[in-house]
């Protein structure tokens, strides 16, 4: 539990890169996709199928965690690790993405973001200061700056004056994360939301301030792939080679190898595990739909050639029963086969990224997509 | 998968039996119990989760399987055991008791029960040899003869009736599963309310006709313990002591001890996985409500000495989170935890019959329920 945070490079193939963090619980492969954990627990997920899915890393939600079961309490039961039962390295956000989104009332100003929760409607307080302070108690190997995410479109005064205010934040969460124990690392946060100058401005400031690692926030957030996409084009090459680089809150697997190609080491979703709940499978032939009768008399597995056992070995008329009686195991199923679709394409990523033929593997996942599922029968 | 269907007794200890049964699928160690897999899966649990907690047989109902996803369906994709992915014996009940409880509009007559499904309103008829078809296409290892459970209490005359006209059914299910392949049993099902000489009457004609196993039917459905104990002990000495017994539907830890004491060995119920959806731990410490605040901060697991490994890895207040966040894994764990303590239990029932030290085990894991849970901290 004492390796110092660390990054570092194993190869590039054009601006894709492929590279290994070490952290207090362990090792992350890049580019690495982490399942997402919001309330403690994948959902409809046991810890020991999301490793064995082939994720090294997974996300907890500040927002979720410190309004039940409380920051303070997660630490006084040894910590997120220990509490959920996940002993690999674990990324809290900062909370205010959510607070934006799912709490009531919320007011924000230069010190802090004051907002009721959505359980019980008693009042928080998250500032900088306190968003570091719970990512401490909860024991994340790697920590997010506080920053404030506004929805896209903007005006760009709106856009500017919370980029300028979520660098103010980035300076004060790094002075509270002095001292932080060693394997721990603490992540800025680019915002400019479709803005290439604020962009730029909010990366360049980010990198002086010298973080471990950088993350671009405040995108897929309705605005086209595209527009997400030349944001990253635009940012990347500001970033330092040597830090990690994570594009929070992506994304389809066509956005991942998009991202991938332009530089990008790191992601979250929850759309492998929120779509396997609503019956869809993610595979190399595309989006699944369980809940269509072509599936219900099918014998083969959702991809016979897979490498995760539960998608070989469950028919698609299993899968399809499952999903129509609305039975708990259709979530759990999917759920796994989506998390292990996404890491054997991080996998493929990195392999391919090792062997210098990223794009070709770009093309070809890209063409499995466009073929499409395989013909009923 | 060409083992011929049979039992035999391994040990008694006064009336309480130890024994296995060989099935196309393998070897059902006795006393057992089955856990529930309503419409083609125990909820919420992976099939190999539901072989670690210790459950050698499984429990279908061909009611639901019936109306969704059909028999023909499941047999074209290569039977039940193919299309959950269980690989060790399965017994599918009739659907008789399901009808009477689930269905809209049924009718009884000579013929069959006709009944409108509960999903879709159509219009459905099983007969005898409809309910034995079924079970042969779904490929049970048990299958078990189509009856008339009525609820109690009832008047005589009423419980007469039902109880002759299972009989006739009986017979007319004996004859249907003529040829049925080896390895595979069809059982006859006592009824007769809580009348002794209507149960004895129909255990000696059942007994007459010569069954692989005998079922006792028809209890559980809300008399008093007591009324459905000395049921089986009057119906458990006319049975043949070569045969197994199936208490149907039973239940509590209390009443398996209580029933296995009396020469029972076998039993299903949804007990252990409903209690678990429903945040109920059931332990050697008796029932344990997970929902309850005095374990929102208590690190220790539910039993530290439970020979399944999640019972003793996830702290109580990890539970009662996931339980008070409503999130699936708590239903997941607790239903796990509960198997696991049914099998456990049944593991200690067949050593302790074996040791000729039963009715030791059954005081003290009474003497168990009845201290309680460990004081909070
Ligand atoms: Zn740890
Ligand atoms: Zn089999």
């Amino acid at each position: 539990m004492s390796n110092p945070f660390s990054f570092h490079l194993i190869a590039s193939d054009g601006t894709a890169r492929a590279g290994e963090i070490e952290t207090a619980h362990g090792r992350i492969a890049t580019p690495a996709f982490m399942p997402v954990g919001t309330q403690a627990t994948v959902k409809a997920m046991m810890p020991d199928d999301v490793a064995r899915t082939g994720a090294d890393i997974l996300l907890g939600n500040t927002y979720h965690l410190m309004l039940r079961p409380g920051p303070e309490r997660i630490a006084a039961l040894g910590g997120l690790h220990q509490f959920m039962n996940w002993h690999k390295p674990i990324l809290t956000d900062s909370g205010g993405f959510q607070v934006m989104s799912l709490s009531q009332l919320r007011k924000i100003d230069e010190k802090a973001v004051t907002f009721r929760s959505h359980l019980d409607g008693a009042m928080y307080e998250l500032s900088p200061e306190r968003a570091v302070e719970i990512q401490r108690l909860l024991g994340a190997d790697i920590s997010m700056q506080l920053d404030e995410c506004i929805r896209l479109p903007a005006k760009r005064d709106e856009i500017d004056r919370a980029m300028q205010l979520s660098l103010r934040w980035a300076e004060r969460c790094k002075r509270a994360f002095e001292g932080a124990k060693p394997g721990h690392a603490l992540f800025g946060i680019v915002q400019g939301g479709d803005d290439p100058a604020l962009r730029i401005a909010s990366a360049k400031a980010l990198v002086d301030m010298d973080f471990q690692g950088y993350a671009i926030g405040g995108l897929a957030v309705g605005e086209p792939q595209a527009v997400m996409l030349s944001m990253i084009d635009i940012v990347a090459p500001v970033l330092p080679a040597d830090r990690p680089r994570y594009l929070m809150g992506v994304g389809t697997p066509d956005d991942l190898i998009e991202a991938i190609w332009r530089g990008i080491d790191m992601f979250d979703c929850v759309m492998p595990t929120r779509n396997g709940r609503h019956g869809v499978a993610f595979t190399r032939y595309g989006q699944i739909n369980l809940k269509n009768a072509r599936h219900a008399d099918d014998p083969r597995p959702l991809d016979e050639r897979s490498p995760y056992a539960p998608t070989r070995t469950y028919s698609r008329a299993y899968l399809h029963h499952l999903v129509k009686a609305n039975e708990t195991l259709g979530a759990m199923l999917l759920s796994q086969v989506n998390l292990a679709y996404y890491q054997a394409l991080m996998l493929g990523a990195r392999e391919a990224i090792a062997a210098g033929t990223f794009n070709d593997y770009r093309v070809s996942v890209k063409a499995g997509w466009e073929e499409g599922d395989i013909p009923p029968r």
